[in-house]
């Protein structure tokens, strides 16, 4: 699983019909990478979390019909990056 | 799932039974890569696009019997790279 | 899924069962990087193809039981790489 | 699967459910990168691990419905970097 | 599918259940990168391998409930580096 912190938020009025319910996180990894994740625990911009890819992200939404990649599985209570 | 633009779609005559009715385009990442995706939702070239990867593509088709491992999840209202 | 050229046959004498029926090819991508995929369309030497990777490559042989993680999807009708 | 030290716990209050009894590592492959684990074999700071990723991860918890894509498979013995 | 040199063996006392009865053994890629296979088809230290990930390691076991994401799929039987 990796540490990303939340970037914001994606606006996508069209989207494949399983993904319709979820909201979707814009985040950052500490390289400035941008990807797109589901967030089931409502993490706000800032926050750091860590995420779960492949199969377990679905699982993790909880449905595991969700049709995504990579899903929030926590927000860390305290983190520095490059520390 | 990743953020990327549409540029093109792919002429593939000759290919595997399980994508026979699939719309395949050519995407570009940020950075340049160029990769094939399914397309269920209708992109336009130019379109920036969030892509779902690994058994979520072949979910996402929603078919999960096609063979895929990237598929198009939606159309992003509003973007701009390095933005 | 990526675009890749067929670079050559890999010859294995000594492989698991799950893959004794198959033909392999070795793939190179654009930047230069080999791997190794099933081939279940008939792609020669110097053709430009797409692949599916992941789980996706084991339903495309079509058999599922096929114990390989890329597999080539189709050969693309017309390709010029950096165009 | 891949090679990495043990560099510390994740505190994690908020979490989604289906990692709600796992210890969480964070582990730095020899390159510096940081990830997050599960850790069912008891891993202290500083071991050098092997870890299982994708679904592999899932049943290596051993309960496939944990919500992980990176799971700790084994201390090993003995390993120097660079060695 | 990756091709890989075997570098040695990895000795590791304690590890999950479910890789109990598997010989693991250490990889080294073209470019020096080090990874773990559990090797179902009796590679030497030396021998060019070609690799299965994700899924299909654990279907090449050839019991899919080995928790592996990188398993042996064949010797190759002459390969050059660069060749």
């Amino acid at each position: 699983m990796e540490i990303m912190q939340v970037a914001g938020s994606l606006v996508c009025t069209h989207r494949v019909d399983g993904l319709s319910h979820m909201n979707l996180r814009i985040l950052r990894t500490p390289k400035g990478k941008l990807s797109v994740a589901v967030d089931p625990v409502g993490a706000a911009i800032g926050n750091w979390v860590f995420t779960a890819s492949g199969s377990a992200a679905r699982f993790a939404c909880p449905d595991p019909a969700v049709q995504t990649d990579l899903t929030i599985g926590g927000i860390i209570d305290f983190w520095e990056p490059d520390g």
